[in-house]
Formats: structure tokens, sequence, C-alpha cells
């Protein structure tokens, strides 16, 4: 495959290290990859628990450090590395890799920012693809596909759904009151999910007859309800799955990765990116 | 399209205004209406929580009374610019409009009235119609007409399920008795339905190793029988997806309202209801 | 419709009443019979109630007796007005009315014979038949043929389910012991079902990492089980569904019952019975 | 049949009673194998039980040893009847036969090796095998094809389910905080899947409103997503469904086993071993 010298020479290097899999520099760059992100998301779980983090202290904030840094430099390589870095900064992916590198900096500055750590978790979708898991790719975007086609009836679905909970949490609250935990309207409601879900936590429970009765209703109900997604979801996949085996809807993809904006999921054999038309 | 004066002017005009969504007095309204039915619900919600209610009662209050009052409004002006208004007052959405408006002034004479505020959670269902959601409109009557096929099927299931549940809470209360929470053969068939669905609340729970077992019969049970709504519905919207392809089936509806009935859905370029037979 | 005398022309009448419903006496017969069936199923969870049982012990025990004596009229009714007393006998529901009528007659032998009033709920599938519910009968049957064909598939599947509870029972006794509930395999196994069909009591929950990792596990193993008996029941609905449209499988039903063996579901127009050969 | 003299005598004779079931001695042997695996498997359970252990700790004790000890003799006669050992013994069913022979005589030496008497219930497989259920292997088969097929597409799913978890388990951590047992990340993550699969054991549940409204979203969320493995399995079913009606592939097997590597599944009729090539 001919490609022409898109960039001066190291940055075309480090392209090739850290967007594409092919070379053995770049099989390495990705393992270490996919080690720190699970290493990363490791490191926010044994913080969070008091134990560990009162005994180990000083190694994990190490390692957070270490694991930052390395992504702080991946991040600019990667800006540095791509021809049209804005693409690349502005994409999903782009956001989630800043998000998932700020937090430590930012925790000398604001309090709040430790919310950011649940950005980090994102990063392990890149596993897909630096794993070369590019068979499940094409499993997920048919999930995505059928999902997609059954989105406005899945809208409809929750819209009334919710409805049918405000009802029923109103009606609730009204004849439980408070002794029975039905303190509130959206605490009535809220209880209405979880029955209506059948997750059924108990932290709240009916304790009259008539609230029992209409709970049992509810538990019907959700077992009736529970079908209609399962139906429209099911038709969707079935015409999806007919749909890929008659005929010429298959196109195989590969790991590939766009040198200018960084668009992913190129045909076997393409010489021009999809996205930005530019030479691959 | 064109249109006899059905009425007088300015009843023509009211009706343009409140059944349509055409006109840029029309959105207004429109977007106006689903702004107060959604801030009349917000209210219901936030006078039942008690920290809320207490500090805020006051402009709560006058909230409520704003929101009454434009709805009285709109409800006799729907009264008044339609040509049939016994259609309107009968049909379900005219319903829903007086009961959703009825609870401040009955809260003056009568103490239970609060009950109907539970009604008021139905006219989110307009938000449908105003908010020109007519793909889902679509949707919502494939949902509705497989959900209608498989009715009956549905009602055997239901009936069986009940049934059983009368049975196996018969059993259970005999099992476990009053010290695990089974006091009455309604409250373990309560406990049944409770098992059955999947819900699980666990404010009842079998002590004894036999009736733990015959729990865990009841949730396999559960396990298996949840599978027959899904099935059933499954298989109805299977087959209207492949009638909605074959074919001829798909008409296109509009916003459009009729004058005189203020029936719905009607097709694109219609030009008389399909209910009333009404010029429209 | 032809018709020879069977019986002697009491019995005749006597059969033409209980068994059939085409009569004006026939119809009062069916119409009291629901009401006592639906009266002695709620009389039964009455009692159970202490308070209500406590004001009103002499009434329920009185309509009790009612209930039973029309039940053991009816019981003999059906026996003598039949040409083959044993097959009614022996048969479902003969077991059933036998089993439903007796627990007032033992309750003065034997203490324990409380247990046959759970029976007694078996009697409410005759209002299938009673109210003439023959579209509802064809119902249940196509859902009891898709069940059928399913079973196989069904109990291998449930095999595999206990067995892979039987496992992770004994794991997680191993791992929890007796502080988190766990106190005997049988017991981890009651709670690896209720985890595994997502019922979710809450009465045993584990409480070290490890159990917790497992107890994950367990669940998300649930979550992808529960879609093996929904797409097995699914399937066959859906063959069967296709089946029924694609010809000559319609068979229309009616409520005769043979003056012989008291079969039911005769095809209409049918001169002999399908079961014993009986004219009709 | 004709059938080559493959070992010495009693070792033919030996293969004939444990591997096959056609005659006498070999029925026998495989009906007191089904009652000690089942017995086994039940003694394990009785054990474990704290009052039953103490009052029959010494005749639980015996029926362990007697059932050890066949098993130990089954074992090695497996061994010495078949021509080639080693693949039983690198065999799935060789490694859980041996496996659940071990714990009796480890728990002399070791303390943790209580541990192994969880897989004893993976001999409960064999009876499969054992009570000619062919049909139901068939069936077996048949959802193992099914599972396989749609294997790629469940890992995705799982894949997507935790990485949703984490970033909810994490959001939930930093809104609730430990008084409503949100102690550390994996709690909360253990919580999210406890809520995302419907299961809700109710032993952690938010206090907060803001805690509760995520709840909800993700109770809804884990409705839809239940919908997903339901659908795929559905689809890959009914997909087998058809093949296996479609023609030639039908092929029935029958319960002998290959004399030189125990391999199972053979054609009615199959001359030599599809695994290893020998004669049977």
């Amino acid at each position: 495959m001919e490609r022409e010298e898109v960039h001066s020479g190291w940055r075309h290097e480090l392209h090739t290290i850290i967007y594409e899999a092919d070379t053995p520099a770049g099989k390495i760059f990705d393992i270490t990859l996919v080690v720190l992100i699970v290493l990363s998301v490791m490191l926010v779980m044994l913080e969070s628990i008091k134990g560990i983090d009162a005994k180990f202290h000083q190694p994990l904030l190490i390692l957070e450090w270490v694991v930052t840094i390395f992504f702080t430099f991946e991040y600019f390589a990667r800006i540095i590395s791509i021809k049209k870095p804005f693409k690349y900064i502005f994409s999903f992916y782009g956001m989630v890799d800043l998000l998932s590198t700020l937090p430590l900096y930012l925790s000398y500055f604001f309090v709040g920012s430790q919310a950011l750590i649940a950005v980090r978790a994102l990063r392990l979708l890149r596993i897909f693809r630096i794993l070369k898991l590019v068979k499940f790719l094409g499993e997920a975007s048919q999930l995505r596909a059928a999902l997609k086609a059954s989105r406005a009836k899945i809208a409809v679905f929750i819209y009334v759904v919710v409805i049918l909970s405000i009802i029923m949490g109103t009606i609730m609250y009204l004849i439980e009151g408070d002794e029975a935990g039905f303190t509130s309207i959206p605490r009535s409601i809220y209880w209405t999910i979880v029955t209506l879900t059948t997750v059924g936590y108990g932290d709240i429970a009916p304790q009259t007859n008539l609230g029992q009765f209409i709970a049992t209703v509810i538990m019907i109900l959700g077992y009736g309800i529970i079908a209609v997604p399962t139906g429209i979801v099911t038709v969707e996949f079935s015409k999806y799955g007919k749909n890929r085996n008659s005929g010429n809807a298959i196109v195989h993809t590969n790991t590939q990765c766009c040198p200018s904006c960084a668009a992913e999921g190129h045909r076997d054999g393409a010489k021009y990116c999809y996205n930005c038309g530019d030479h691959l």
C-alpha cells in the first residue's frame, strides 16, 4: 500500500506507533496503553476503599501520577502526530482522553474535580479497537444499528412507562402515606419504577391491604410491560440478521486509522478516508 | 386546501389556535400548554414534599391557581370552538382535561378530592400530539395494535398466573405461618406475586426449609413464565412489522384535528373526517 | 341435532343442566356455580385474616357450609347424570371437585386437612369453560401446545440451572459463611436461585468483597440465562402462529360436553365424542 | 454389529459395563452410579446443615467414605478399561471424576480442600447420558450451538454493561457516600449491577433525591438492556430452528461410547469413532 509522507518523518512514525497496530513498536504501545487504562481504573477503585487507601495512600498516589503523566504525553502525542488535531480533540475519544487525564491536576485547584474520574471508565472502550477486536466491533455496530432502528418505539415506550409511574406513584402516595415510606410523590414514583422494573429493593414496601393490592397490579403490569422492549429489539435484530445474510452487505473493516482525522472502521483496501477524504 | 366557514369567525379562529398547530398563534398556544402541563405535574410533586411545601406553600398555591385558571379557560374554549362539543366532553381527552382541572376547586368542598391530581399526569399524553410527534404516534399505534392483537392470549396468561398465585399463596400460608410474615392468605398471595414477577422486596421472606424450597420452585416457574408474554408480544410485533413492510399499509397521518369531533390522525390530504364525515 | 335418550328422562335433563349451557336452566346453574366458586375462594382468604375471622367467624362458617353443601350435591349430580361416572371421577376436574369439597368435612376428623383448601383455587379454571370463553380456550391450548413443544428444551435448561445453582451455592457457602446468612449449602443454593432469577429478596446478601464479586458474576449470568427460555418460547410461538395461519389447521370447537365421558372441546358439528366414541 | 476383541477379555467386559448401557450389568452399574452421584451431592448438603451434622456426623461420614471408595474404584476402572487412558484423564468428565473423588482424601492433609466439593455437582451432568436422555442431549447441543453463535454479541454486550456499571457505580459513590452503604467504588459497582440486572437486594439503597433519580434512570436502562440478550438469543434460536427443519441436518445419535477415547454422541450405525478413528 503506497503512502505519502504526510508529515515530517518523526511525526509520521509517531502516528504509526500511536494510531496503528501493525508495527512492533505500535503493538508495544498498544499493550502498554491497555495495561495502563485498566490500571488507572483499578487505582480509582482501590483509592475509594478506606482500608486500602489508609495503608497504601503513598504508592497509590505515585502510580496515579505515573498513569496521569503517561496519559498526558499520550494526549499531546496524539495531537501532534495527526494532521487535523481539532478533529481528534473534539471527537468522542478525544474528549474522553482529556477528561480522564485532568482529575489529578485539577484536584490541586478544585474540590469537586474528583467527579471526572467516572469518565475514565469510558477509556475502556478503546480496548475494543486496541485488541484488534474488529469482529466484535462489527457485532457492536450491529447491536447499535438494531437499537437505533427501534429508538422511536423505545422512546414512546419509556414515555408511557414514565406517565404510568407518575400516576401510580401519586395513587400509592395517597393510599400509603408516610408510615410505609411513601413520604412524597417523587419518592412514590421512585418506588413505582423500582416495582415496575421488577428490581424491588424493599426499602419502601406497601403496608395496607389496598396498597399491596395495587402493588400486585403494578407488578403484573410490569411483567407484561417488560415484554414490549424485548419484542421490539428482537424484531429489529431478526430484520438486521436477515439483511446481513441476504447479499452484499458485509464489508470487512480493518484496524487502520486515518492519519488526518483519526476516523476508524475503514474498509479493507480503502485508499481514502471515508470521513475526510484524505489519503490513508 | 379549501375550508368553509364552519363557525362564526372568532370561533373558527379559536379552533385553529387550540386544535391545530400550523399558525404562529397556534404554536404559541401549544408551547404554553406543554409548559403548563409539565408545570402542573411538577407542582403536584413539589407540594407533596414536606420540606418544600412548608417553605414555599404560598408561591406554590399561587402557581397552582394560575395553572388551574388557564386550564379552566382552555377547557371552555375547547367546548365553545368545536361544532359537536359533547363529542369532546365525553372523549378520553375531554374527561382528562376536566378531571385535571377540578381538584383545586373541589378541595374547598371535599377532603378526598386530592385523589384527582393523579389524573393530571394523563395530560402528559397530549404532549405526543402537541410536539408534532406524529412519527412517534405511528409507533405508539403500532405498539397498541400489537398489544391489542395479543390481548386474549395475555388475558389467559394473567388468569392462569392469578390462579397459580392463589394456590401457591395458600400453600405458603399453611407452611410458613405468622412468624415469617405470611399472616394471611391475601398477604401470602401478595408475596407469591412479588416472587413470581421476580420483584422480590424481601419484606416477607420464607424462613423454613420447606418454605424456601417451594419459594425456589416458584422462582424458577416465574423465570419460565416471564418468557410467555415476551414470546406472545414478540410474535405479534414481528407479524405487524412484516405487514407494514409488505405493501400499501403505510398511510401518512398529520397533526390536523377535525373541527367537529376533534378526532386526530387524519391521512395526509384527507378532505373529510374519517370519524364524523365532516369537512376538514 | 338428533340425540337418543341415553338415560332415563330426569338424568338426561340433569346432564343438560350441569354439563351444558344452552338451556336457561343450564345458564342459571352455570352462573350460580361461577358465583359460588369465586365465593368459596374468597371465604378461604377472609377466614385466614385474623381480624376478620375474629369478628365474623359465625357468618363465614355458615357461608362455608352453604358452599360445601352445594358443591356436594353438584358432585353427586355430576356422577349420577353421566353415563360413565368413573371417567368423570378420575378426570382432572373430577379430582379437583372432590378435593375442594372435602376440607370442611375432614376438618372434624383431621387437623391438617385444611391443606386441601389450596385445591379449591383450581376450580377457578372451570370459569374458562362456563363463561363460554371458547375463544380464550383456543388461546390457552395454543399456549399449551407451544409450551409442550418446548418442554424438552426447558427441562434441559432447568436441569443446567439447578446444577449451576448447586455449584455456585456451595462456593458462596465456603466464601461467605454464617455471618452473612449463608448458614448451610441448601440455604446458599436458595440464595443463588433468588439471585439467578433476579428476584433478590435481600434477606441473605453477601458481605465479603469476594462474595460480592461472585454475586455480580451470578447476576450477569442470570441476566444472560433469562434470555434462554424467552428465546425458546418465542420461537415455538412463532412456529405455531405460522402453522395456524397457513391453512386448514383451525378447527372451531364448542362448549358441548360428551354425556358419557364429559370430554370437552368437540368440533362444531361433531356427532361422536372424539374421546370415547359415544353419540353426542 | 461386529466388534473385534480390542482388549483382553475382562477389560473389554469392564468397558462394556462402565461405558455402555446395553447389557444388564451395564444398566445396573449406571443406575448405581446415578444413585451414588445424587447421594454424594445430598451428603455434601446435609453435612453443611449444623443441626443435622451434629446429630448424624458418624453415619454421614461413613456414607461419604462408601461413596468416595466407589468413585475411586470407578475412576481406576475407567482408566484401566479404556485403550487411551490419557484421553479420558484429561477430558472434561475425567477431570470432574477425579476432583469430585479427592476432597475426602485431601481433607486429612489440607484444610481448604473442602472447596473441591463444589466440583462434585458437575457429575450430575453425567446423568444426562446415563439416563439415555439422548433426545435431551440433542436439545442441549441445540441450545449450546445457539449460545455459541451469539457468543461474540453477548461478549460485546457484557463488556458494555460492565463499563456502564463502572461509570454509574463511580457516580453513585460520589453522590451517595457512606451513610447509604456506598462505602467504596467496588461496592457501588456491585450495587449498580444488582440494580441493572433487576435483582435489587435492598441491602444498599440510595437515600438522597439525586441518588434515587439516577437509580431510576439505571433501572429503566436495565429494563431496556435486558431486551438485548433476549433478542440476540431468540434470533439465533429461530435461525437454528429453521436450519434443522430444512433438510438433512438431523443425525440420530446413540449412547454408545468409543472404547478408545470415550467420545460420545456417535451416529446410529457408525462403525468408527468420529474423534479418534478407532473401531467402535
